[in-house]
């Protein structure tokens, strides 16, 4: 099974950290674009990169083991700020502001830019499976049946230009410990690609969530 | 179509330019990770978010427009430095170094680290897509049948951890401009993730593939 932190943090001191490290996160992202795009000259790319290095070093001095993790507080509350696609102190992560209602619909409305290319001016379809894994996962959750996915599968109906993007979810039907969900990723012109997702709940995580007082379906974002 | 630039330069420049740009994105990369794993105090994370603010400024002074492309030479080379899997210059990608077999092979050895992960200690779902994606198209392109995705099925054995890991597709088959690839991604202990991708030539890319004397292969990575 997998492992959850637990932490004794207040609602308070949860949004101070939220506070701090996302503008942190924010400036990296917009480093990670101007590292593509930029023309400056030799020297100065090099000068930059030393001052990276550096503020690297200072953010190590002291630093947590691994990974962040997915932690649980005693408030019911879940923190997965490393997470590849919604982590606000994950730089990789566009990120992904997910709604969810309560009878199994999750989505986003975000930007895709340069770091998420793949054919000249189009999202790469790896991203697009990335996203789309993500949000049927919250969408599975949103209903109050979370899983580990078990198949993904994409149809790509035409190429995902970089920009503004929409992605939704829902939940089409569940079976047991399955759910299936589906979902879309589209441009203001409609649907670029489909999913279907399977997210299966493993035995452990139904002890799991009755420990943790309903905060199952947050489990495996 | 896709609108791939046309650039002039020497293997030596190309050379010059990766040897510059590689190890600034390397820091990048390096700083995203510090920036999910520090326990710095919050006026220290405040310093570094400034500094960072100061460097990507710095970097943005002079920028292309836009994003990276794809980038084709009179030499017959290709550059997808932009590119979210691959791509030296984006932090976002890990990256990949693809190795590739004219048969319709492609693998590569990586390592993920915190800025991939989904479940706790696990690599994202959907990150295991984004880069089955990638090493699936490639061994397409390999085998000299390259293609845009038009489906692609993850198969989810069960979680893989964060770390080192190997990624590897080959065709299994052809029909006309259709081919059909499949791939696993595996830690020290086996396959986690198995895929099928299918792979579609688009028709003007026959006629580019024409044009561009043989580099189709590396039309959409």
């Amino acid at each position: 099974m997998l492992e959850y932190a637990h932490e004794e943090l207040t609602p308070e001191e949860i949004e101070a950290e939220e506070a701090l490290y996302t503008p942190l996160a924010d400036a990296v992202r917009d480093l990670v674009d101007a590292t593509i795009r930029t023309t400056v000259d030799p020297d100065e790319v090099r000068a930059v990169q030393a001052e990276v290095e550096g503020l690297a070093a200072r953010l190590r001095s002291s630093q947590m083991e691994g990974s962040f993790g997915v932690r649980l507080t005693d408030h019911g509350s879940v923190r997965n700020h490393g997470n590849a696609v919604v982590g606000t102190r994950n730089a990789v992560a566009p990120p992904l502001h997910m709604e969810r209602s309560g009878e199994g619909r999750a989505w986003a409305d975000f930007h895709l830019g340069a770091a998420y290319e793949g054919p000249p001016g189009l999202v790469h379809g790896g991203v697009t499976a990335l996203i789309l894994d993500q949000v049927c996962g919250e969408a599975a959750a949103a209903g109050g049946a979370p899983g580990m996915t078990g198949t993904l599968t994409m149809r790509y109906r035409r190429g995902t230009p970089l920009g503004d993007l929409h992605a939704e979810a829902w939940i089409e039907r569940r079976e047991g410990r399955k759910t299936i969900v589906h979902g879309a990723l589209s441009d203001a012109e409609g649907t670029t690609v489909e999913c279907e997702g399977l997210f299966i709940l493993p035995r452990w995580a139904v002890e799991l969530m009755e420990q943790a007082s309903g905060e199952g379906p947050h489990l495996f974002e």
